[in-house]
Formats: C-alpha cells, structure tokens, sequence
C-alpha cells in the first residue's frame, strides 16, 4: 500500500513530461484522465484515514488538511483549465506548483517533513543575515554607481556600465554567486587599476563573509535542531521502556525493588523480534544481568532497545561445501596450498595490482589491437560487445572495482565511511531538491517556455545562431552554443535548474523582463544559500562526528558490560579484509556471534551517544508525558 | 625599529614593481642598489641578534636560519643575475620567490608563522582527502573517456570532446571550481539528455561532497590547533603568575598561608599599568579581596592577569563646558528642552530617518539639479567640489554613514560584532595572501610574461582583437577583452591571481604549455583548498562563537565577584545608543568607571574562557615549566 501511494504520487508528478510545454506531447483528456485517478487515490485515502483515526485528531494534523487542500485546488484548477481550453482560451495550470507537496506530507515522507521543519526553524536568523548582506550590498551598488557611473565606461556589449540603480544591484548580486566574475570587474579594471579594490572589498565581505555567516547560521541551526530531535526521540523511548516496566515488573521478595523475570523478559524479546536466535537472546540476558540473579532491574530493562539496536550477526561455524562432498580433495596438499595462498596477504595486494592494470588498459586507446586484445583477459562476460550501451555499462562497472583498491588502505577508511553513511540522507535532500525544483520549473515554464529554442545540429534554419531569438543575437549566451538552457519542457528545466545551483549562469534573464531577475535571486536564496548549505552543514557534522568522535566516548555501559563479559573478544580474530569489520565472540559453543560495533553505525546514532550526557537528568520519569508526542496517523508498515 | 624592519621588508618586495617585468621599469643598478640595501639592513639584524642571544639559542632558531639562507641565496642570485645581465645572457631572478619567506620569519611575524603551523599541522590530513578526492576525479575521467570519448562530439571551438584522458581529467578538475560549468557539459546534453546523469553525479560527489570534506578537515583541524594554542597561553601565563607569587609571598602570622598583601599588589599593579587610576586600582583589589582581610592568596593572586584583561573605562563625571562657562544659558528652558529632545528615543530614529533620505538622494541621479540642490544640504564639505577624486571619496564616506543606522537594530548586533572581530585577522590573513600571491607571481612571469598583450581602447593595432596573441584568435578570452588579464607584471598578477581565487578564470591556459594547467591545479589546492576554507572555518568558528556561548556560560568567577559587589550596575544605566554598550558602575564617588563586558572581546578570549573547564585540572603548577616556551629573539616591544 505504501509502495502505491509512492506509485500515485510519481505518476502525477510525471505528468509534467506529457503536458505542454511537454517533452513526449499527449493530449489532454488524456493527461486529465490520469491527474483525476491520482487524485481520486488519494481522495480515498484520506477518506480511509477519516474513518480510522479520531475525528479531533484528524482534522488537527496539518498534514491531512494540506492534502485536503491540494487536492481540491488541483480538482477546481483542473475543471477551469479544461472548461478554458474546450472554449479556446488561453489557461495557466497554476495547480501543478501544489503537486510535490503532496510528497512531503504523506504519512511516509516523514524525513522529508524534518528537512522542511529544520529549513524554516533556522529562516529567522537566516533572514537576519540576508538583511544585513542585503544592506551591504545596496550600498556598495551606491558606492559603485558613484565611482563608475560618471565616467561613460562601456561594458563588452557596449552598453554603459554601471549606470542604472538596480543593475548594478544586479549584477552585483551575481557576483556573489561568481558567476559574472571577472567580466563585472573587466571595464573598471581596464580603466583603472585601482578599481579593483573596490572590487576585492566586495568579493572579500560579500562573497567570502557573508556566504560563510549564512554557512555558520545553516549549520548552527542544523546542529542545535537535529538535537532537539535527538533529545526527544530517546526521551519518548525512554518513557515507553520506564511504561512497559511497569506493567511487567514483579515486587522481589525480601527488599521490595521492582523487578522483571527473565521468563517475562524472554517472552518479551520473542515478541518484539521473533527471528532472534536463543543464543543471541541469552547473550543479551547475560549482558544485562552480569551478577546472575535470574531477574533484572529498571535501570537494566530499559537499555533493552539500545541493545537490540546493536546489530549482531551469527556466523555459523559450517563447514565449506567442498569439505563436506569432497573430503579427501579439500584436505590435499594441493587444496591447502591454495588456501593458503587465497589467505596470505600478498594475494590481496596482488588482486589489486591486477585491477589497477587493467584500469591502466581501459584508460588507453582501444583501437590498438594489441591493448584490446589484452582487454579480452579483463571482461569475463560472455556475451560480448552486442551493442555501444552495454559496453559502455560494462566498462563502468569495471572501472568502479578500482574502488575496492582505495578500501583496502586504511586512512581512507573514515572518508569512505562517511561517505557510505550521507548515502540514505542524500535520498531525504534530492526529494528537498525535486520539490523545490518542481515548483521553480513548473513557474519558469509558464513565465520563460518557448524564449530560446534548441535547433538540432544538422538543421539550416538561420534562427539556430541565435537560439531562435533575435534578442540573443550576437550574445555569449548564443555564441557559448547554450540554446538547449531552457524552459521548454521539465527536463531541460530542471537541467538549467541545476547549472543554476552550480554556478548561476543567468543568460536567459536576457530574453525576458525583469521578472527573470526575480525568479533567478529567489532561486539562489532558496537553493543555494538554504539548501546547499544544509547539505554543506550536514556533511560536515558527518565528517566531523566520523573522525572526532573517537571509541572510548562512545563506550556506554552496554558496551563496557559486552567487554568485560569478554564477548567482545576483536584481538583473537586473525588478520583477513572481510573479518576486520566485525569482533568475533564465540558463546556458549552454540555458534558464532558477532557484535558488530561502530562504522557501521548511522549518524543519528553517533549523535544520540553524544548527547546521552545530556539526558542522564531526566532519566527514568515515567510520569511524565515527553510534550510532542502527538498522534499520528497509522504508518502502513506499523500495522 | 620594528617599524623599520617592516619598511625594509615592504620596500624589498616592492622591487617588484620595478624589476623586469616592470610597472614602472628601472634600470638593473638602481633595483639591484635598492636590494643590496635591503640584504644589507636583514644582514646587520642578524648579526646583532647573534651578538645578543646565546649562541647556541640563536643557531637553534629556524628563523634565523632561514632569514641567513635566503638573504645568502638572494645575494648570490643577485651577483650571478648581474653577471649574465652584464655578458648579455638570459637570466631568471630566481630569488626573488625567496622574499615573502623574510615576512614570515622575522620576529614580529608571529600571526603569520602560526597561520603557517596550523596549515602545516592540517596538510597530513588534507592530503588523505586529496588523494582520494584525485581518484575520485580519475575514476569519473576514465568513465568519460568510455562514455564520450568514441562518438564523435565537438566543442564549442570545434576541436573533438573528451578524448584525451589528461585533458579530461583536467577538464573534470576545473568542473569542480565550477569555473567551466556548463560548458563542459553542453556537448553531451545537446547529444543526450541521460549523459547530464553523469555529470550531476560527478557534481554532487566531488564539487559538493568533497569541498565540504576539505571544508570539514581544515575545520577540524584549525579548531584543535587553536585550543592547544589557548592551553599552551593560559598555561603559560597561570606558571609565571605563580612564580610571581612565590616571589611575593609572605607567610601570614596565624595559619602559615602564604599570601600577598595590598601594598606590595599595589606596587606591582603600579609597574605593570603604570597609567592606571587609584579608583580602578581599588576597584581591582575590591574585587580579589572580597572579604576586606587586606591580604590575597595564591588563587587571587592568579587572576590578575585576567582581570587587568578586561577593559575598564573611566569615565569623568564633568559638567558640560557650556554649564561651566554659561550656567544661566545650560541651565534655561531651551537648553533643557533641546538636551530633552536629544536624549529622547525618537531623536534617534528621526536622525537615522534623515540618513536613509539621504542615501536615496545619493542613488538619485544628481544630474536632475533639484536633486543636486536637495544633496547640497547633505554634504557639509565647505571645500566644494573641486575635483572628480575628491568627490568620489566624500560619497562613499556619505553613504558609509548608513552603517550607524543599521549597528542601532538590535538583532544585527552579533554579525556585526563578528565582522569587526575579524578584521585584525583579516591583516593576518592578507599578509598570507600576499606572500602566496607573491610567490606564484613570480612563478607566473617567468613562466607567462608576454604570451597576452593588453592594447589601449584607442590603440589602432590588428593583433587588438586577440591579445596580441595569435593562438587567441576567436577564443571566448579574446571576445570577453579579458586581454589585461595576463602576467606581464606584479599588479596584473596580482588581480589575475586573485580571478582565479574566486571563479578559476583559466582562460590563459590556451597560450601556454602543460605548464599553465600545473600551475593552475597548485594554486588552486593552495589558495582555495586550504588558506580559503582556513578563511571561512575561522569566520565560521568566530560566528558560532558570538552565536553560541551567552553569557551565562562566560561568566567566571572574576565576574561573578564583580557583580556581586553590585558594581555591574548596567539595569541603572539610562537608555542611549553610546551607552548601551556598556555597564557602568560609580563607584566610592570617585568618579564613573565602566565595566567593558562581552561583545568586545576577542575571539581568542572567548575561546579561552571556553576550554577554560579543560584547565582546571592542571591549575596552579609552580614547579612544571610549560614544554614549548623556548627562549624567542627579543622583539623591539618588549625592550
């Protein structure tokens, strides 16, 4: 069910590729016919909630009303849109900018809904800094109109230079984003060299200060609200683990302490993970219970959840395949021989020479017999070269082994750590980015689609010089051949989209009015200076929690406990790339466990033990209610 | 003498601008008079501190030994230069590279060597990033060359898309300045859309990712440096204070506590601040003697240095002259009025009203002469307009007046405190700047003076069009007049230097050898990669710094006392913009002294209070002398 809310929501977001401006046209009963469908979909779907949750609390949770919303703003935009076409009027679907909402408010997207929340906590202090970079650079533009209006510059155009207000407000905006640098500066500098201090006041104040204050108020903000979400998750686990005591303990004999039985607590782990393996729960027990009492106490039971978040793997000490069908031949001498070789090593070193040479082969020209016969011994497939694409898929995969080469050496190990641990939140920032770059490219299609066209190479048309737009006539934008930067259809949207979050090449403000402007600074602020930074902010503190944040912080008393119970038993392992990821405990001969400690653990997780200090306050209060947590609506998954 | 030194220093490395290459060119005897000179003065510095310090000290120092080395190899370079000069041969003055080394290794450049200690200390670390920052960009490379590299595309200038693994390589390096964005990509978007895939995957990899980590690693490691610099200071410091104790001490009659009395304190308060006022002095003994015995112990003791740190302003109840030499007319209705309406809120806002009205004038066009009529009464300059120079300075100081008006909102008050903290390191940071810049300027014109010629507008000359350089015809840095972009001396290296510091402006690649890429890639990792990022960690800690720690935090026990002895009196204080800042406190009716809190401190002070808790531990230890404080040249202050 889950999978289909997702399927309904991609399908009405991709609608944008078949409505005009469209990149495959349909007509539009038909895309009518589809937006109607994903809409009736979700309709019922909040009729479903409606009917399960409380009245009071369904119609409290903004969530529900914002769907509510959407869909009938699309239902009414979508009638009046139809109604103008049939008659032949000219319409604009302005409902299309609501549709990626839908993404962050279902139930689901609840990763999505944090970004949004920690994006507009930190816009107070974000806007007081825009303020003040704003002021700064309203009055170097009166500076600059001062200094360079006067003196009849011209600018490579041949237009005046830095003669009118809000140009140079403009163009100096721009150049905090670099884009323009140097060719802003090229006509002062070429008049005077003494220009350029006024230049490098800016660039330095501007560019380097201000984008690094917004950079510190992002990360600031960014640091401060991931732990209050960190505080009030533990927080709320804590109360339901200090609840569920209550309602299992049993008063002990003589000194009247609550405690819970290991009978109870057994039942209870069978429950909550009915996969777990008896070994593994008799571990767990052992740990919590070191002085062998048959019963556990408060402070104990409620570290249950920490420990069964602690992935631990059982290895079972099977025998290989071959050793069991063929006994005699696994035990040769030529059979140890080779495993001892496999096991040595110089074999791994040798296997990344072997991927490094083969890298050297790919990196030379393929058209010499030699090298690509030489090739052959590197490809083991046995297909071989059907078509360009699959050879192209083919030689990526095999380029992409090289990185098993830099995981072997061990300074590299923290980088790519970290970089494995952003993989799942980069998910979380590029649905940040589809919806904001949704409605943007869903905005310039109205206000930008048709101004540049793009002319196949091969096409004689006297337009294609100019992009199909006499207003581009001799430009850089048309000589730079970047007529396909445009706003003719989602695609090639949401590609200038991103050239304008690299680097904001704004050629297209010159076909149209001022609201190109507009469009183009309001973009900057909310992709680059917000969004990007967060990004920034966030791999950065991922970076930072990777490499400061060393073992002996970390150790809480659950892991102290697995050590002193000598479980943890890393020093016996022998020497192997596969094993030294894990610390091997063999327990009570029944098998292999593995406690599987940092490295693998999420940044949540790492900030949670940061600031367990924190917490130890307000410890074990059951009474009273964590305040924000709130009902919400039934996850599929939690059903 | 200190400032002679500097004069010496700064005339040595402006012989820049008059050696060939030159701005303004010299005959070879002149500049080669000049910088014997110079050698000479660096020489007789050297001998003296040899004739001053123990000599074994003075052979210890690296300084001193660098300074020999580079003022030995600049004569030689200098004699051998002449020689060839002389019998007509080519000749490089490789030496001149040598001279901003003399900046860093004088005694007075003790900012700038631990800016150069911290980049040192980062470079392991930044180096590990690099190196699989590079295979990352390799790995991509090669899968471009795979992709691309047989179908066949152009660029823009016509020459075949990435098929040369080293031009893409440099190519994707460039992507990650954003420098060439997108006209790296057009080519392969305008064949297929799905090749953008690659390039947005390189994008968020390397540009976005990496950056931050080169980001995170200078972060982390400016952070650590910089609290072991506090450590090795306050410790430092606590040691001498205690040697100062048990200099001073007297045993006291009853409990055989050593102890200070007020007079010998008073002594010694009198030669440290031989200006300090008796009020301010009984102040600072009320303070540490707060129980009135009229001794202080060891604790006490130790934190006077502290507490002399913290700024302290008297500020003389004095009548008004006019209420001396007119106490009729001060003290009339009019005058109470007009003092009334001056203090009062509104004057304030009335005032900065009539400067925001006078920015718009400015930014009105002046040529309309009711405007021009209108700023008349704006500038109260009775000299007039008499020069174009001259009235361009008066503008800016007219519209540099706004700033008052925006320090007055309350809100802004932390990013402005932050910008005026970071300004004394911002010269620490220029001096940086200046001896990077210096040396790859010298490495520029040896390499590159004259491959790009800038011609005068009117210049009637046909290589105008390309810069006076063939290998630039219809290149888009020949169509951008981007011509006085080149190295054909100091001040122009300088600015292209610094185009490449903001958006890498690499355009006079194309006139040059494999070189000018090396060249390129080497500033770029020494100028963007580290001493930026250095830049923005340092405005980044700054910020987090005024941003974070609020006074509760700071508020040591020295402070505490002071307001427990009520002299922090700020809630009496009237409202008033000039005094706001402040805290005053009248005390024994001696006059007014002020007690100069936060929000001027520097950013090291504040950081010091905030490893403060890290110190504790290792408190008053007489015996143990600090590891690192080696005996230092005497510097020209301290004699």
């Amino acid at each position: 069910m889950q999978t289909l809310v997702y399927v309904f929501i991609i399908i009405n977001l991709a609608l944008a590729l078949f409505e005009d401006p469209a990149v495959v046209p349909l007509p539009i009963w038909a895309t009518s016919t589809i937006e109607i469908i994903c809409l009736s979909a979700f309709t019922v779907r909040m009729v479903h909630y409606a009917k399960v949750i409380p009245r009071d609390k369904f119609w409290k949770d903004p969530k529900n009303i914002c769907i509510i919303v959407i869909v009938t703003l699309s239902f009414i935009d979508l009638t009046i849109y139809g109604a103008l076409k049939a008659t032949g009027y000219f319409a604009i679907r302005w409902s299309r900018v609501l549709r990626p909402l839908l993404l962050v408010n279902v139930t689901e997207g609840r990763q999505l809904r944090r970004a949004f929340r920690s994006i507009r906590n930190a816009l107070p202090q974000i806007s007081y800094v825009f303020l003040l970079f704003m002021f700064s650079v309203l009055v170097f533009s009166l500076m600059a109109l001062k200094l360079f209006g006067k003196r009849g510059l011209l600018t490579i155009d041949g237009s005046p230079y830095f003669t009118d207000y809000l140009d140079i407000v403009f163009d100096l905006y721009v150049l905090v984003t670099t884009a323009n640098s140097p060719d802003v500066m090229m006509p002062a500098y070429n008049y005077s060299v003494f220009f350029t201090i006024f230049f490098i006041l800016y660039i330095v104040i501007n560019t380097y200060t201000f984008m690094s204050f917004f950079l510190a108020v992002v990360y600031n903000n960014y640091k401060k609200y991931l732990k209050e979400e960190v505080r009030q998750l533990v927080k709320a686990r804590r109360f339901k683990m200090c609840r569920a005591f209550s309602l299992l303990r049993e008063t002990c004999g003589e000194g009247g302490e609550p405690v819970v039985t290991q009978a109870k607590w057994n039942h209870l782990v069978k429950l909550v993970k009915p996969n777990i393996s008896i070994a593994h729960q008799e571990l767990l027990w052992s740990v919590l219970d070191d002085q062998n009492k048959g019963h556990i106490g408060k402070f104990a039971f409620v570290q249950l959840a920490d420990l069964l978040s602690i992935q631990v793997i059982t290895v079972k000490s099977q025998p290989h395949p071959i050793q069991i069908c063929f006994p005699s031949m696994y035990n040769s001498s030529v059979s140890r021989f080779i495993r001892n070789v496999v096991h040595h090593r110089m074999f791994v070193y040798v296997y990344d020479l072997i991927i490094l040479v083969n890298a050297v082969f790919i990196g030379l020209d393929e058209e010499n017999p030699v090298v690509s016969n030489a090739e052959w011994d590197f490809v083991l497939y046995a297909g071989g070269y059907t078509s360009r694409q699959i050879l192209d898929i083919v030689f990526i995969l095999r380029v992409l082994r090289l990185i098993r080469l830099v995981d072997s050496i061990k300074r590299f190990r923290a980088i790519i750590n970290t970089l494995i641990k952003i993989g799942p939140t980069i998910l979380t920032f590029s649905q940040l980015i589809v919806v904001v770059y949704y409605i943007f490219a869903m905005v310039g299609m109205e206000l930008f689609k048709g101004k540049v066209q793009f002319f196949e190479p091969n096409s004689t048309s006297p337009d294609q010089e100019y992009c199909g737009n006499p207003l581009l006539k001799g430009t850089t934008f048309a000589k730079l051949n970047y007529c396909k930067n445009n706003f003719n259809n989602v695609v090639s949207s949401f590609i200038v989209l991103l050239e304008l979050t690299v680097v904001n090449q704004c050629g297209f403000t010159a076909v149209t009015h001022v609201s190109a402007r507009i469009f183009f600074v309001l973009f900057h602020i909310v992709v680059v200076i917000i969004i990007i930074n967060i990004f920034v902010a966030f791999i950065l503190e991922a970076f930072l929690v990777e490499y400061t944040v060393d073992k002996s912080d970390l150790q809480t008393s659950l892991e102290k406990k697995i050590e002193e119970l000598e479980l943890n038993v890393q020093q016996y392992v022998p020497f192997g790339p596969p094993i030294k990821l894990f610390s091997i405990a063999s327990f009570l001969i029944k098998g292999l466990l593995l406690f599987y400690f940092p490295g693998s653990r999420t940044v949540d997780g790492l900030l949670q033990r940061m600031f367990e200090t924190d917490l130890r306050t307000e410890d074990f209060n059951e009474e009273e209610e964590p305040e924000n947590i709130s009902f919400s609506n039934p996850a599929f998954d939690s059903v």
